[in-house]
């Protein structure tokens, strides 16, 4: 199925739920294309509203802000899978809300994603949903170990998660997630990850990104590489994984894939129902961002190219990082994006670089 | 004479006077390296106020409003040249202004801006000044004709500016800029008109993008073509007049100098102590924008490389232009800039686009 939708004329307000720094590039994205924004967030001072047109300062629950925010905008989007079904439920009322809710809670919970997943015989590692003590013990019987437990439900950045080494261990695992309904995955001793960012636009066209090769620490983005540093064969193959993804979900706007690459198989991880951490290197060395892809998909713009024109390795900036910005903006050929936070705490996302290479 | 000043922190507040595109793109910009922009102009819902954190709605001559208005930012800049020098003056009370007043007052007036150059032993067209016919019938009997007469102040995008051709049409020229303070220029038979967008940093460093070429249509930028189709030892001349020029102004930030190629000779025409229309294509081809690049310089940050990725055609959307939107968006590689204008008018610039080549 696909949406016949006229695209939303420049001048047209966007709302966005959410408004931290992924807020703030779809915003600047926005403004480029002469489209107006409109962020709803809890927070004072978000880094998004600090380059929006309006902000609404609000809870994701109260009804009556998000009836008003409804009004004021063409279309609305987010930045942030978590967000409670409600928001857009009652946002989809009166506005186009997209992506739609299929995807928000297909991505929003473990065991229905790989569910999804596995349906379009899309491989994924081997996993089991854990309500109890039993299904616990039943799956580590089934699947073996090593494997991971993670809550079904509000994980990221490595938070709601317990590996367990041995079947001793299982039961501190679950109460390190606090006993919360979880699903136990079969570890993969993964070669790379990898990660695809594509975008599907309201008529069914799908772009990728080439796809990108990624390095954690302590379960949180670092690094970015693009291109991944893999085969043409599994180059295509990741490609053709989004876009199933993309076309069954009936999805419009950017999504993240997370892949990891096991003894020459993809196996897919995560998929994030909007802009990417590992596609921000598409500000500097795309002539369209994913940023700028989502605004144009959701206003029903047709995708600009998600060709590169230079090879990128994007370095995040987290926590006391930032403190290094002094240095960076004395690199030359550095692309230095900083989120506007006021406080630095361990683990937060103040900023990334991006250094540009000639396309290979 | 050089500036020492520490670098401005990331969360720091930039004051733009003015609220243009020029303005929008320079909050852009401001926003990606962690500036707040707090932006200073007349006009309800302008386009950079669409994409700051901060407005003042103010007339340039309200001096309790720029008095406020300094007291919420870090440092002062502006968007275009005509502001009244007494607004800078107020804000330079409490708060750096750059570039700084002396940059203003040259390029405000034609004589003057001519007179500066004429003693850097930069080559420029004849010119007289001319306050009255006496004056007037004088400059065209040592200049000869054809030749230009244009007001010495508040000129741009060919407004106030009248040929003549013959000694007969001199009064009747005179007439049509209403008799104001006017110079008369010798008319340059030029080969190519190009621009070289270049910028200062407070500790006396120097970065030029490359000379560029620019094609006019009544008189507005119509095409900037990157680089200009010249010999190497023209480019590095244009960058030596830039440099010369910036230094003698003891000038921080970005400056667009324009200059007629005439028979292998570079004239300089005009000064911009501003960002330039012909350096918009360095937003999608280069690493450091020249709005970036403008940010740097002001908050006492080290200059971005000017080098280039990819060779671009920048094409101004003029009035009407831009209801060809829908047929920009579609087009593969072209990165389209909206500027936010709700009202259309004929010679508004509503938004350009920038078509990407490999470097050449």
């Amino acid at each position: 199925m696909t949406e016949k939708i006229a695209p939303l004329a420049p001048g047209s307000a966007i709302g966005i739920l959410g408004g931290g720094q992924l807020g703030r590039m779809l915003a600047l994205a926005a403004a480029k294309l002469g489209f107006k924004c409109h962020i709803y967030c809890p927070g004072h001072e978000s880094p998004a509203s600090q380059v929006a047109a309006r902000t609404t300062i609000a809870n994701y629950d109260d009804e009556r802000a998000l009836e008003s925010f409804a009004k004021t905008v063409d279309v609305v989007t987010y930045e942030f899978e978590n967000v409670s079904l409600a928001a857009p439920a009652i946002l989809a009322k009166s506005k186009p809300v997209r992506p739609s809710a299929i995807a928000l809670s297909t991505a929003q919970d473990r065991f229905l994603e790989k569910t999804f997943l596995s349906r379009l015989a899309i491989p994924v590692a081997g996993f089991r949903a854990v309500q109890n003590e039993t299904d616990l013990q039943k799956a580590v019987a089934e699947l073996g170990l090593p494997a991971v437990l993670k809550t079904r439900r509000m994980g990221y950045d490595g938070k709601g998660q317990a590996k367990i080494e041995r079947a001793g261990d299982a039961a501190k695992a679950f109460e390190s997630i606090s006993r919360a309904p979880a699903i136990l995955e079969s570890f993969v001793k993964f070669d790379r990850e990898i990660s695809v960012v594509a975008a599907r636009a309201a008529d069914g066209a799908i772009a990728a990104y080439c796809p990108v090769e990624n390095i954690h620490k302590n379960h949180i983005l670092a690094r970015t590489i693009a291109p991944a540093r893999m085969g043409a064969r599994e180059t295509e193959h990741a490609a053709e994984i989004a876009g199933a993804i993309l076309k069954s979900l009936d999805y419009v706007g950017v999504i993240g894939i997370e892949m990891f690459e096991a003894s020459g198989m993809l196996l897919v991880n995560e998929i994030a129902p909007r802009v990417h951490n590992s596609g921000h290197w598409t500000i500097d060395a795309c002539s369209t961002s994913q940023f700028e892809q989502h605004i144009r998909a959701i206003c029903g713009w047709p995708l600009g190219s998600p060709e590169r024109h230079s090879d990128a390795v994007m370095d995040n900036l987290i926590g006391d990082e930032v403190q290094n910005w002094r240095t960076l903006a004395a690199e030359q050929g550095a692309c230095v994006h900083l989120y506007g936070k006021s406080e630095i705490r361990p683990g937060r996302k103040m900023g990334h670089v991006t250094r540009l290479k000639p396309k290979t």
